[in-house]
């Protein structure tokens, strides 16, 4: 297949080389990924400022085209504009540290695969559980696998594969689970500081406190040394919601005009 | 209410303040909102770097905290460390320009009522379908409308209410319904230019070429003039995927040590 590779940890990130580096070995593969560090930027997407681009080397060797955004404006301006023919499938990582529970939605890897899934095509992020792995092989054989699968059964346009693989050597990984995303509690606060120039700052801090612990949760699956693998879709309604919102008397107050007759604003 | 006031175009901006000057009539408000425009930021949150913030006046007279983070800082921020006693809920806008469709996913004012609901608050987006608004009356008075039934009925945990408004002046508004977020599909592009010292750059450009015309899309229900409000939630499974999934065979190839014994990766 043709795969357009990115990430969040930015192109000279050592996940997405040993990522390259497997899939180069089966498929076609154009890198198009973040110049710097981009984690934690959800699905942020740049046009308030342009975007540049720069070609790579690694090794003496063309690698790839850096830019100056976003993972998910990677992925945009790749298709969109840069890659000819377009890709078969989009796969972003691997990612230093696990995207599952809440941090699917603060997680750059993820977004880039979303922003995939949003413009048509497959696609797939893959993050491992460790800030420091000695070993990437688990989670560049569980992408080769599942992209096997892609070619074989395709996927529903709209949705993506959020792939977690444990901290454990490859022969330690117990399999793969299909995974919803599950709940992960922070237990967070702010360092509040002050700089040389006797000016306050804060500093983000936090540990996990509660994990859900159900088999079929993506932190449960890691917890387990499963690969877990959470399909991905990107409409936010809460349907559940839908049909109490509709008790609230809200749609009933309607009626051409007289709803907004009496504006509360008073300036 | 107690309400945590904030917005993505930035604490300077109009919409904030029409929406501040509504609520304080009625509510007790505190404003903690990014100090410059943050459109398009999305779920970003900042842990690379630290935040700042600084105290902002309107017409000489203290408004709010300006904080250098994204919306969804802001809101993190506030509930983690500034704000005390904590809110009752959290509203962020007025947003210029409608967030519904995939708008949601890339939208900052969204982003900051998620993370309000993350945090266990009920929140409320407002954005109006309109990038220079004459009027905010409409807008101001759903809000307020909508904080007297999250008063009486609650919003469950994790849920937070996305309104738009359309650009109509309030007596012509048909009232409001409950919707989901509908489709909407950009034909988008880049403009590759050239700066002055003759280097390449690419801005983002699109327009909307197809919109969901379903009476319960949110896009559907602004084009009929109704106010559209949609719940929220932040669980990105695809769950009719789930099931499809297990079918892959990915789970069957399980088993201690067996899954991985030949890593696909040869460097």
């Amino acid at each position: 297949m043709r795969v357009l590779l990115t990430n969040d940890d930015g192109i000279f990130a050592k996940g997405i080389e040993a990522l390259y580096e497997a899939l180069i070995a089966e498929h076609d593969v154009v890198v198009v990924a973040p110049e710097t560090e981009q984690s934690a930027v959800g699905h942020a997407i740049t046009f308030l400022d342009p975007l540049r681009v720069k070609p790579v080397k690694r090794n003496g060797a063309f690698f790839g085209h850096a830019c100056s955004g976003t993972p998910a404006d990677c992925v945009k301006l790749a298709i969109r504009e840069l890659v000819r023919p377009l890709p078969d499938v989009v796969v972003s990582g691997i990612n230093l540290g696990a995207n599952v529970g809440i941090n699917v939605l603060y997680s750059g890897t993820v977004s880039a695969a979303t922003e995939g899934a949003i413009l048509g095509f497959p696609a797939v992020a893959v993050s491992i559980d460790s800030f420091e792995p000695s070993d990437f092989s688990a989670a560049t054989d569980a992408v080769l696998r599942i992209l096997e699968r892609i070619e074989r059964f395709g996927l529903p346009r709209g949705v993506s594969l959020n792939v977690n693989v444990p901290n454990v050597p490859a022969s330690q990984v117990r399999g793969m689970r299909v995974t919803r995303q599950g709940r992960l509690t922070y237990q967070e606060s702010y360092d509040r500081r002050v700089d040389p120039r006797n000016r306050v700052y804060y500093w983000l801090t936090g540990n996990i406190v509660e994990t859900e612990n159900s088999p079929d949760a993506d932190v449960q699956a890691l917890a387990d040394h499963y690969v877990s693998v959470t399909p991905i879709q990107h409409d936010l309604t809460h349907y559940a919601m839908l049909e109490e919102l509709k008790h609230w008397g809200l749609e009933a107050e309607s009626g051409p005009g007289d709803f907004f007759l009496a504006p509360a604003q008073s300036k």
